[in-house]
């Protein structure tokens, strides 16, 4: 119910502001007699820590991740799962001056407005730091999905910053090479200009944003319900709850829209197998909701950091005007440490599903 | 938590296969002392009507509201609202051709691998005529927001037919000549050419796609959830749920992930009422998840209607090669009917958060 | 979420008021494939009808079960299965006497209070015609369960009327007798008491209250879930909705709490199949919330009805003392109805129980 | 959704094995600017700490309250609050001997029938100490609650062991003196009684139940919600997720159903401030699931606590017949050490009712 829940039955409640005790959650509703790797849930978060590369924020945050509950013997108990990051780096001194004063194109002055309290330290709980606990979620869910089906694979890469973009289709593209590079983009050369561009913003105190593009392979077919639940819409929901999003196409997406039925329409043929499958995929592998077996693909746009370190003017609490300068240490692109943020809320839609599609059909049972 | 409601307070549970017996819903959580009049959603549902004008499908359906609970002496009695439009102009026989086949781009294949069952008449749950319900109930919600806001305006309209578009901002419109036109085009230049465009797209039995922009003015600042329920996210969400929509961005959208921070941000300035605003609006009224107050504005992207009139190669259940030709009377673009879904999805979902919004400061009690 | 919805996976929303259109629902999460018999939903219904013996009221309503849509050639589509029962036998007029009057220990002072309004026809939607929509729900939930779970047998019957009780254990009663008298009570000695008594209850116009009891066999263990969503838990809050109940008690129950444990624990043993029972049954099936595999009982408390043909003082809504005569044809005791309803509120939150237990453990993946 | 969260808007998930990290909670939905004294949180925990007292368990557990989250300058910010309580006292080699034993009326057998796995220290899940996070956030739920109504007062107290019961009604007792003795019973004549039972029993080895009286004064008129969200329904979910709870009734509960409806019906009455009132209250407060300004009051019966200190026979998951002898140190009566309990589950049902009540009603906007 509450706005810190996501899922119905794998569901994730997450808690903490960036610069209290910690960043933590609950994952209620995995299955017992799942194999957990706590390591694993490390190694991907670490993809999104800070300070991981020259175009990163340079902060430290070991981000070490704690079992409280849930697990035993390294298998899930089919209880709660409590896992939390304890705050470390606190460098609350840092936002004292802004205290007062709504930063522009962050949640400063709509929590005020909502909340009429803010826990203005690191921008409290609508800080970005709130993402590590969708990591933890996501990786929990990837563990309870490998488990059933071995080949399901989600990508998510760079795709574009700014208008620096990837020309290539994606069955053109390795996707095993995505971390072989600091922006995550699996075309090589490109990611070279991309990073270039960051890195020349980044010297002038400037953000900027771009587009992450999520692949998921060998889903099976059936996923997904209708009318309220159809998967597009969960992951378009996912994302966009994902800070600094603001658009999310699956499929043909936008392009698409241009097209005419008859251009647009994905023909059913048969595979070599003899299997169903279709000439074309602008479906993006989910008709009327659910999968239908073929890739599922689509794209998240973010905007460019609003933390930029220029000053702004702004107004504060008492209605003066105040100059606004971003201290601490920003990211000039949160693009190569939104790519685990995406896989993550990918995996824990698909967790939900997979389950509510073990309840649908009389056959399961 | 089923599929079929939406809604966390306010809330819909919608009902109803394409020729059964009706479509309806049920509206819980409405608040009691609601103004209805009856003939006002009755006129919301006249703007989603088949056979409305040239360029929407000739199906005369009458799409009839009937009451069935929950209103008394023409207000809200705080119990359920049951709402349903009985369906009349049945042709299933138009459908026994396709019983087996798998029509390209629908959801026939994929409700048959889930289900292992498939009400094939008219797409059964899967056709668009579901979204009268929408319609229905975003009218009840209109109604209870109005009663509180009276100045909220939701304004949706056609803004690109394939690739003719407006090429206006949005504050250059006269949003009160949107139904001026039969495509719902503010611009009644543009809406001409657009016209022109389905029409010759009909004569070829084709189909066309497109974008809807929806345009919320006057919505008070606070609205709007943290993490898992910011605004925008449900409203994404809300647009994605409907059929053919296969896109969603907000604010700057797509276009603003092209920019650096320092052109992106929004800063706070004072209005002439010494008010708190933002000189710019990139971030489309909502930061943070929760609206600023200023004008919240979206665009949706609509694929090409699936069922053409020409045909096409498919697949049927018993993996034969098959033609498939699109009977019936068809829509050769979804927008100027798609227009009143949009706009009631957004009513859903500002009255949902608007309850919500009445229990999350102790100030309110 | 909102209060007009049982149930989580397995959940209905029901609609109506006495004297409005109708009384329905809408089944969402009910798998599909499930064969539907109409015929047995409205066998159910009659089951609970007014006007069906002597005991109960005169009133004469058909109580006749629609079909509105998620069934398909009689069989579920995996869709919103949606039925309405039309009103047939308005009396309204025997109500407007009370329209402005506060009927003693029913709900009409408290719907006032809380929405400013109230369709007094008939007690609105706190009249027990509301429950017709919960009896043809468990019929539905009933063809679900027996799909998988061929033996499981619900069974409820009155075990006491006032202070007119059945002196038997549960196993030495024989369930197939209950519908054999019509107080619906198996022992067929005592149920003649009990008729005697309300007969003569009716004729002062004085109403009458007591038990029902309700067994489960068969069920498998496993079933129900830990902390807030134990079984006995969710059946208790199932009963208490049911109108005039004021308690619940599963196994033991009060009895049970004036022993010691020694007295109390159930001893786990191997039956002759050399699987595990236990000696007693004091835990009533359930242990930690999840049943253990034997039978599940408990004990529901009805009050009197509050609707007698005497007069009483009330007070009117402009703090009147006033003359307050039930009029119209009433129970003189709920207990015959009220069992189908108790059946069914049972097989609702097994159906519920039984497709969650689908998702809490890889095995069944 | 999952099986560990309570409540709609105001709502807690917990988490927490007996001898893991630690047992915590989240609560969502709480409003912001809520005054929260965290010793008063500590306060409400020691009420149900064990090693209170000579007829409690003698387990040293100091279950000092950390909060992680939502909580700024000792005020709420909206976001939601994170408390554990760590896990102090382990002694988990107290349970080696029986990590494979089914102890008797224990959840240890349903729990390895569900889940094919347990974590068999302490209970793990299914242990009492669960209820830790009950109690704290029923102490959130309190200070919400008494800083909108501050007459409300929320009262249990032991008011029977074993057959040791009050014979006085209600409102003859001082509800203030009911911490005055050990086993929280506001009869202190009675309450001697009752503790020489407890002694007499725990000398043996063998354990008692009884049941909690719990009484609500000054709650406003207007709170609960028809249908399936009665209070008193809320209410005895609540209490029957509580370890060992076997009955629920509330108001004249089961003693109510042996009258005639001429004695039970609560007649309407003007009292001195010429306010509506009743001159008896077998109602308990609540009249078709909605409060009517009287004093709410119910009765949970507790069975005899399982683990006793005597060889019991039992079997182990090898089906081997084996004796089972509680070790450790165990409460020989939960009721004292459950009055806590009873009332924090009591005040999460009043605080979720209350902010639902805020939204059903359109004078309250």
């Amino acid at each position: 119910m509450a706005s810190n829940s996501f899922g119905k039955i794998f569901r994730i409640t997450t808690f903490g502001e960036s610069h209290g005790t910690g960043i933590g959650l609950i994952v209620d509703g995995c299955p017992s007699g799942i194999n957990i790797n706590v390591n694993a849930i490390q190694t991907d978060l670490n993809r999104r820590r800070p300070g991981q590369s020259t175009i990163t924020t340079q902060r430290k945050e070991k981000d070490e991740i704690k079992v409280l509950s849930g697990i035993f013997e390294n298998k899930t108990l089919g209880t709660p799962i409590a896992l939390i990051i304890y705050n470390k780096d606190h460098k609350s001194e840092d936002y004292t001056h802004i205290k007062n004063i709504f930063r522009p194109s962050h949640a400063d002055y709509t929590y005020d407005v909502k909340y009429n309290i803010r826990d203005y330290r690191g921008g409290g709980r609508s800080s970005a730091r709130e993402t590590l606990a969708r990591v933890a979620g996501g990786s929990i869910a990837k563990m309870f999905i490998k488990q059933i089906y071995k080949n399901i694979k989600v990508n998510a890469f760079v795709s574009r910053v700014a208008n620096i973009k990837i020309n290539k289709n994606i069955h053109e593209l390795d996707l095993s090479k995505i971390d072989d590079n600091i922006i995550r983009c699996p075309d090589q050369n490109i990611s070279q200009l991309m990073i270039e561009l960051i890195k020349k913003i980044k010297k002038t105190g400037d953000t900027v944003g771009g587009s992450i593009t999520c692949v998921i392979e060998n889903c099976p077919p059936g996923i997904g319900d209708p009318v309220f639940d159809k998967l597009h819409a969960n992951l378009g929901k996912a994302m966009l709850t994902i800070n600094a999003v603001h658009a999310f196409e699956y499929g043909s997406g936008f392009d698409g829209t241009y097209l005419k039925g008859s251009e647009h329409n994905d023909i059913f043929i048969l595979n070599k197998e003899k299997n169903i499958t279709t000439k074309t995929n602008n479906s993006g592998g989910i008709q009327g909701g659910i999968t239908n077996g073929e890739n599922i693909y689509f794209n998240v746009g973010f905007k460019p950091v609003a933390t930029i370190i220029k000053s702004q003017k702004s107004i504060d609490n008492n209605n003066n005007v105040v100059d606004c300068i971003g201290k601490g240490r920003h990211d000039p692109c949160v693009l190569p440490r939104a790519v685990p943020i995406v896989e993550s809320m990918t995996y824990l839609v698909l967790a939900d599903h997979i389950l509510l599609n073990k309840t649908v059909n009389i056959k399961n049972f």
